[in-house]
């Protein structure tokens, strides 16, 4: 029994205290951060293995007027665990986790009438925007509208900046039409109205629209050049370096292809940033057993909210280029900076300003349409910008995404309204200004109640929420909470998070889904919940915490 | 020099010699069948191996105002050719290919003004509908802007029957947003109505919606299935038997898996279809070398265009069942079949009527919006419904999706209004079923008049359009013409789809894009221009080929 079953199989959590159960036989989910993975997988492999899954087990899908014949044949499936692409059984994505999994039961609990000491869940585990009840900024609803519904193009209802880029990008559209299939790269008029943003955003320095890629939200962006850089040199396998903590899709994909993750830590103390020795440390430590190929920062951070300075981005750079490194930078949360003293630099910006040998570095850097003052997750748009690849490796890449034929072409609308969005003057600009600069000011002030408000808990350090959609406090447990984890086999934060859920309803993840250093435990909340609901949830934790503190301490 | 270079380097197509010349280099893209891929590759390798890519040769994009120090640095790249993903260099993707790109410069090249035989491009290259005149369906257009601009739901432009089905999706949204998040396998509203829809399909054979996974497309969830089964077993790699002539999102796939292709022959003579001896051959001559694990059918036929009957489909079921194969049913043309005499059957049914122990086989079956007689190729919408998995291997999947968060809403609603139409008596009815019948018309009568043309051809062998969008005739090539390709080390179907495109404007994709019988050439049209322009179409062909016969017959 694992993790791997519970995903399916719900039912197991029916309880809390079975719950419980199935998450201490979930050895990989919440699996204690110094636990080595591998043997880890191989041991829940063998004992999964031992299992086979006999051909009529699982009877086609029946209905009542259809009689099956449920004997038990002798064949074995074609495929069974032990056949299948074991990266696909190491990796883990703990945002969608089983904390994830068992809110949703409890919300359907509650739909059932189930008494709860709560009667609501609040989903802080994920950074969707809408679900938390943002609202969706007009100008871009209305730009997808009369490009999905051109006849519109004629409505006294719309205004005509919009009407205007509408047109615009249907010229663009083979046939007229955003049902027709689109380059791979995406459509050439948004691609340039996504370099001229670049330029602005950078004070001038040039972007080429031929250096951009539009791609489904920020992933599969991500996805294709790390998949880019999976190539065995002299024996050794690929090393792709990320934060701790870090984004799970870094390790899920990293897991995926079958790569090696090479951990650098973050300094918490010193508010997430990054320094160069600790890079150093980890490149020359990891180097023996792997071929570091790669460097992701992510920045603003997820999950820990920092805005790097640009000195340090300076240091990060310079790090890159000397151990020949291709940079990622995952710089989806630039337009969420919330603190007065920090600011957005870009990678590249910084990078060119560094001039000669520095701005000749390989960086790809990715934005997406899901977060930013926007937060259309569910349209999946995003680009990337590819810069300083050698022209035959670029035209590689582009081979490689040519059979995935294009993004969305809602989302490559949804991305023609985030970089082209109405200047001064135009008949939306007032409009989107006011909806844009309420979406980033209640922002600002969520991301400062939520640091103020947990920093006030027993056992808490929290970094400022700087930037980004996250918080990610450090937490002490009391040792015979974490002996009760224990007894479940449950990793500390893990234990912590999920008698938050079972007692308030309210669903984070824990730090170890990000990865933290050993002996320490921190989760990541949200600041999406909007302001009375989240006043409510901090309400609601300070109270399950205070009594947490009480039963452990 | 090579195909990789031309893809990003349009300029030295400048001339239709230099085409020749470059193509001619580029052995990989249009390369004879007969030669093993591996070797080319190779071959390709060591010769770009010898031209590294110095870190400055690239110099960061500039504009007037920025100088740059344009001196060598003696840094190499990170990434070189030796050292990325060896798969993506090579994979091919047909569809997209050479004779694509040089479209596309003709067409700027005419735009320009230059002078030319003909005064359009028509790319009869791509199933790509809208682009060639097909108008949307308003329904599903409706559909679309009421989810998006859910204030419209109180317009009195809108049906009904739309706006409540509107409200559905919506109130299945998080926050009642298309903005937010999906689950991984898409809405369950969606969900559940594809599971009725596929019930209505095959006449009450029971659907469950949990074995609906909603995708960007078809190939998302192709492509997710193909890398669930890569795993070495016994030191072998994983085979995936595809048909030859095949569409090439598969062998672009295997290739960048790493997989073995599995080639087995469609019987050309018998209208394009599967015998039991031939896929026993190819699994018995390649399981030596490889571990055949997943056998590809699609149905109907891209690019051969056959609809298989149902007998073909019990003895391809009996196959896979003897020989423990998973089955891949690309059915994405369902709804596209012509000929009077011809039905479509899915595997699915037929699975189920075949009773014990055929039932019980693995199966996963693709539709899409893409096309049948929406063709909204644009959007991404798709889903896979996966039957009989083992459920440890299905939660892998489920898994492996879930760090790729969702499939685009836009396409998920676009698949609500593939499975849940208007039904007759509701408002939207009868332009619906108009709009649908006027379109598969249209299609139908393209594909006789396609069939009647083409078979008139002096060495012409078409067999007919029974269903999908395509005709994929067999050409008989003159010695001379084949020494002609062969003195610009082209493949002959190659040389002759070049000599099209360059004298008539029309783009198709040479045989040898999908794979032949060594020593027979053919080339795959769409039937999708519209029926004027069509027309147009088979007269410039009929001309061009008359005078290709007579140069070099």
């Amino acid at each position: 029994m694992s993790r791997l079953l519970l995903q399916n199989h719900g039912a197991m959590y029916r309880t809390y205290t079975c719950t419980y159960n199935a998450a201490a036989m979930s050895t990989m989910a919440i699996l204690p951060q110094s636990t080595p993975t591998q043997k880890l997988t191989q041991r829940l492999r063998r004992s999964q293995l031992e299992k086979k899954c006999p051909s009529s087990s699982l009877p086609f899908s029946t209905k009542a007027s259809l009689t099956i014949d449920r004997k038990m044949a002798t064949q074995a499936k074609c495929l069974q665990l032990e056949n299948i692409n074991p990266n696909f059984i190491t990796m883990e994505y703990a945002v969608r986790g089983p904390l994830v999994i068992r809110a949703g039961e409890i919300e359907k609990e509650l739909q059932k009438g189930v008494k709860k000491p709560f009667d609501q869940v609040i989903r802080a585990n994920i950074g969707d925007c809408h679900a938390m009840g943002q609202q969706p900024v007009t100008f871009l609803r209305q730009l997808l509208t009369l490009t999905f519904e051109p006849r519109l193009l004629d409505s006294p209802d719309y205004p005509d900046d919009v009407k205007e880029r509408a047109r615009l990008i249907l010229s663009d559209c083979h046939g007229h039409s955003v049902g027709s299939y689109t380059d791979s790269a995406g459509l050439e008029v948004v691609r340039r109205q996504v370099a001229e943003y670049i330029e602005r955003r950078d004070g001038g320095v040039a972007s080429d629209w031929q250096n951009i890629y539009l791609t489904g939200g920020a992933s599969p962006g991500i996805k294709s050049i790390l998949s880019l850089i999976h190539c065995q040199v002299n024996g050794k396998t690929p090393g792709v370096m990320v934060p701790i903590p870090q984004y799970p899709l870094y390790s899920a994909t990293i897991a995926e292809y079958g790569m090696v993750k090479v951990d650098y830590y973050l300094d918490e103390e010193s508010g997430w940033s990054l320094n160069r020795e600790e890079l150093q440390r980890s490149f020359d430590e990891n180097k023996k057993h792997c071929n570091p190929r790669a460097l992701v920062v992510i920045n603003p951070g997820n999950p820990t909210g920092q805005v790097l300075t640009r000195d340090n981005i300076v240091e990060i750079i310079k790090f890159a280029h000397d151990n020949q490194l291709l940079l990622l930078a995952d710089e989806v949360y630039q337009d969420n900076v919330y603190d007065k003293n920090s600011k957005f630099y870009s990678f590249k910006k910084v990078m060119y300003e560094m001039g000669e040998p520095y701005r000749n570095q390989e960086l790809v850097s990715f934005l997406s349409t899901s977060k930013g003052y926007l937060g259309e997750c569910g349209i999946r748009g995003g680009y990337m910008e590819v810069l300083n690849l050698c022209p035959q490796v670029k035209a590689m890449l582009t081979k490689s995404i040519t059979a995935a034929l294009c993004s969305t072409t809602a989302g490559q609308v949804a991305v023609s309204a985030l970089v082209n969005p109405p200047k001064p003057g135009e008949p939306s600009y007032e409009r989107f200004i006011s909806e844009k600069n309420a979406t980033l000011s209640a922002l600002k002030e969520r991301a400062e109640l939520v640091h103020k408000t947990l920093s006030g808990f027993e056992g808490y350090k929290v970094n400022p929420v700087q930037g980004a959609m996250y918080v990610f406090p450090q937490i002490e447990i009391p040792p015979k909470a974490i002996a009760a984890a224990k007894a479940k086999n449950m990793a500390p934060d893990a234990f912590y998070a999920f008698e938050l859920l079972e007692s308030s309803g309210i669903c984070i993840v824990p730090g170890s889904g990000f990865g933290q250093r050993p002996g320490t435990y921190h989760f990541r909340s949200t600041i999406l919940p909007q302001t009375d609901k989240l006043k409510l949830m901090m309400e609601k934790f300070r109270v399950f915490h205070a009594e947490f503190m009480k039963k452990y301490k």
